[in-house]
């Protein structure tokens, strides 16, 4: 929240990641430093960069580039990329974190990739098996985190734990909530509901410190009921998307009433901008992108069409999250549940199988 | 659709099931025989359904009943209720379908226990290994039919496969769509994503005759671009809930709006109707209730607040699946499907526990 009194240390931003690089990317590294949340270091190819800063005439903002000679692409393969592209923006981006000269790294390209190459990078923090991608999504109450969001398609019950560890240290933060609620999302309230997996984890889960309410259902998460819903990454990218989709086709019904009759069409009109803003809202990277908790140093994705001032604002997350220490607050999350002998809860559990790679969502 | 020459065999309908059972029922059996969707055999507590077929004056419709002295109620576990309440008004109305004096049953009670005890009573048809639960579900564009909602949390390959099969064929009559398109429900559209469980699927699914398509992602399923979405129930629950819950908030927020600035709130009040239309569709079992697929009989499920016109309309589509011989379809179309050695394209397949009861959704 407070600017440190000492010089800003710079947040990397990925200069070649989004549908509209480098020329969006840079305008969002302007906006963010004319608002004060600058020093950026853009990372990507110099030369088109460079030529994309200067259009804009920002010679006199803290932005300093930093070259790629390599860019991932968003359809990539994760993992593939991770391991071969050695001299990625993403890589760089990274390596700038690990030696301590940004504090933090932005990206709005490849998720899965951004996923990939931070933890080959930085490496999780202990006690994580799996880092997550943890978003905030609009509901009809305040806005609810919701991880993972498309990391891990296949989860152990340890994971799912560790999700709303982080989770609800995340939310304390993003969310301004101390001892956030959190939710398990299952196909129906009662624990004879779900998975064998999820079973477990809902045992695991009560027995942390946790303000862990138990399942919750498809049908409550809308209404904010909990602050964090925690779920694998299939589901919660399939619930990600469907939100979305929804609101979209809302907004296209809506669009076509506009050609019905003039009363409806006269209500439509009216309605029309509040729709549209809910469907911006349910687009969850763009407001201030979406972390990447269990590596260990900030990671922020954002959406892949972010506008300038989507960029802007997840450089200013990402500088958030740095000085309040985020990662030093996961840590100590996972610390102070680890159980006195911390293999045993999980080491029977039922399933499944490690992905290995880390899927985009 | 046409109705047969001969006198029609009754539905069975569960007096018992529904959230105002049995009044809310019996109004709806006297409501399908009056549109001439009888005769209805009216299954549970002989006295009180009595009593409520008086109350109405039906004597001169063609409903009968037929006592059972037991009910399940909505929140039984399936399973259990299934192996233990032999005398259940589902237990009845199943064997009335298994004896031939029934073309179908209907029930707006539990409806992981309509599975559980469709299949004990009824038994599966050759070559499904698990029945599903179908619903229609509303898109930006045409109605699609969605499975499983809720009756298998945990699926292999080859169950999603089934659920293709027979969804297709339930499609060409809930649709009325020569070669329906399918799709399997994944975190992004690329072959490398899914879990090992789903690319096995898509694998399987791009050998039948089907016209699949290949992955689909949460965002496309409410715009309509395929007519059948595979999915396991666990997340098939999730999705249907959700939308609900989606529409759910998204009238609420309407009607919030209603109490702001006169523009909007004018806005808001033309459009309430459409909105709420909308929530409506998006209630899967409102809409003439969803079969269970694979068992050896016509079961419907229908909404557990069902108006007495949804219960009508539940009567209505068990008589024309009976009419269809929708079983007879999806008997052919897994038939059709088999490979020669029918064993080995399953056999070697990863994952998961069958979970032997068979969840509500």
């Amino acid at each position: 929240m407070s600017e440190a009194a000492e010089p800003a240390s710079p947040v990397a931003l990925d200069a070649m990641g989004g549908d509209r690089a480098p020329d969006v990317v840079v305008e969002g590294a302007v906006q963010a430093c004319r608002a004060g949340h600058g020093p950026v270091i853009l990372v990507g190819d110099a030369e088109p960069v460079r030529a994309a800063l200067d259009a804009l005439g920002a010679g006199d903002l803290p932005i300093t580039i930093e070259h790629a000679s390599e860019v991932i692409g968003m359809a990539e393969h994760p993992g593939r990329a991770a391991r071969t592209k050695r001299d990625s923006s993403m890589h760089v981006g990274f390596g700038l974190v690990k030696a301590g000269r940004a504090c933090g790294f932005v990206s709005a390209g490849n998720s899965g990739a951004m996923m990939a190459v931070g933890l080959l990078t930085l490496r999780r923090i202990p006690r994580c098996e799996r880092p997550a991608i943890a978003g905030t999504m609009p509901t009809r109450a305040e806005p609810m985190v919701l991880l993972d969001m498309g990391a891990n398609v296949e989860c152990r019950a340890s994971h799912l734990v560790q999700f709303a560890l982080m989770g609800a240290a995340y939310a304390e933060i993003a969310l301004g909530k101390a001892r956030p609620t959190i939710g398990l999302l299952s196909n129906g309230t009662e624990p004879t509901k779900g998975t064998e997996t999820l079973r477990e984890a809902h045992r695991l889960l009560t027995m942390t410190d946790l303000k862990y309410v138990g399942y919750v259902e498809g049908r409550t998460v809308p209404q904010g009921e909990v602050d964090v819903v925690v779920t694998d990454g299939f589901v919660g990218n399939v619930v990600l998307k469907l939100s979305e989709g929804i609101a979209l086709a809302l907004v296209e019904r809506v669009r076509e009433q506009l050609r019905g009759d003039w009363l409806g069409s006269l209500g439509a009109s009216l309605m029309k901008r509040s729709l549209r803003q809910l469907q911006s809202e349910l687009d969850w990277r763009a407001v201030g992108g979406a972390p990447l908790l269990g590596i260990d140093g900030v990671g922020v994705v954002a959406h892949g069409g972010s506008s300038p001032e989507a960029v802007a604002n997840a450089v200013k997350v990402a500088r958030r999250y740095a000085d309040v220490d985020l990662v030093g607050k996961l840590r100590a999350a996972l610390e102070a549940s680890a159980p006195p002998d911390e293999h045993t809860s999980t080491a029977e559990l039922p399933i499944t199988r490690a992905t290995g790679t880390h899927e985009q969502p």
